[in-house]
């Protein structure tokens, strides 16, 4: 059963509850499935409801598993009936970038994005962020956990921001509000089976 | 980093790899938080991109939990670039029945939208289901576990079906091709927050 959105303990913030419960979030989705990317996803089918501007940052190069997810974003987006959808994708070239992306390229890459993030959050340019297998820059030290941790926190206004990806930092999963994680208690693949289109992209 | 694609092990089945690949699979999206239903839907974006028709079934009644998914799923369904989106609820009467519903209906709609499932099923008008929820029903006994199985195990032609909820049966994760677990690692609600738009629903 959903839960009733009943608060488990009232905090002593200084804060109203209109005050709290408006407060943007900055969730984490991770664990050992591909479904942490699914979910956010279909988060950002509600914010998309609520009419506001989304950006999706995919930071890891994928050549077809988020196909499905990108046309429907985008045709979400260009419908005019919910927010718009601006949808970045590292190593195809960020769509500020115009370069090639090359092996080479991929920590340039995302560090740039990276950085492009920063700049829309300074500007405020989206109010609902996914940042589509940010961990893994992370976990490689392409971008530094702190830096990330810092700037998030510290970000102006009401802007929700997602972040996807197997083995968040542990400072990130303490400055999230909220964190997700899938288990995989059975897969097809263990029985021998491939991914397939329509369920793996 | 997402898999690669490749199984762990090949059974003997006597199928050729094609066979297995393409083989319908029924998905149990089950555990503690909301993020199982979000997954579904982030998952039919996938199946509405291949062109498939959607059903979605929402077996628990819910004033505003899921309206951003269904009005994006069938803007969706309506924008001609994907599958087709049929969006199917309780409560306010399915879509096949014409009267209101009541307390005392809800055991009664569960069953009819049920037996309206498993008419889709032998109809084959779905390539994709989404039976929201549909594990409450059957933890209350308003729908029998063994017989949603034998149907599900002997559905004909490719039908994908993913089933969400908390407290899957034993017989249904046994039967399932998949199954995902969603755990709260942390939640903004344990800190005082109560649910709020765009994010909750």
């Amino acid at each position: 059963m959903a839960p009733q959105g009943q608060p488990s303990a009232v905090p002593d913030d200084g804060l109203t509850t209109r005050q709290r419960r408006n407060r943007a979030l900055l969730v984490v989705h991770t664990g050992e499935m591909k479904g942490k990317s699914t979910a956010a996803f279909g988060l950002a089918l509600r914010a998309w409801n609520q009419g506001w501007p989304i950006g999706v940052f995919q930071f890891v190069k994928s050549a077809k598993w988020k196909v499905g997810e990108e046309h429907a974003l985008r045709t979400l987006g260009d419908s005019g009936q919910g927010g718009t959808v601006a949808w970045h994708k590292m190593g195809e070239g960020w769509s500020w970038t115009r370069k090639a992306g090359t092996a080479d390229d991929h920590a340039a890459n995302a560090r740039e994005g990276w950085e492009q993030v920063k700049r829309d959050l300074a500007a405020q340019t989206y109010r609902f962020y996914v940042l589509d297998e940010f961990t893994y820059p992370m976990t490689w030290g392409w971008v530094d956990v702190d830096e990330v941790v810092r700037v998030l926190r510290d970000r102006p206004g009401d802007q929700h921001v997602v972040i996807t990806g197997r083995g968040a930092a542990p400072a990130l999963v303490e400055a999230a509000d909220l964190v997700m994680e899938t288990h995989k208690v059975k897969h097809p693949m263990d029985a021998g089976q491939k991914g397939q289109r329509g369920i793996e992209w």
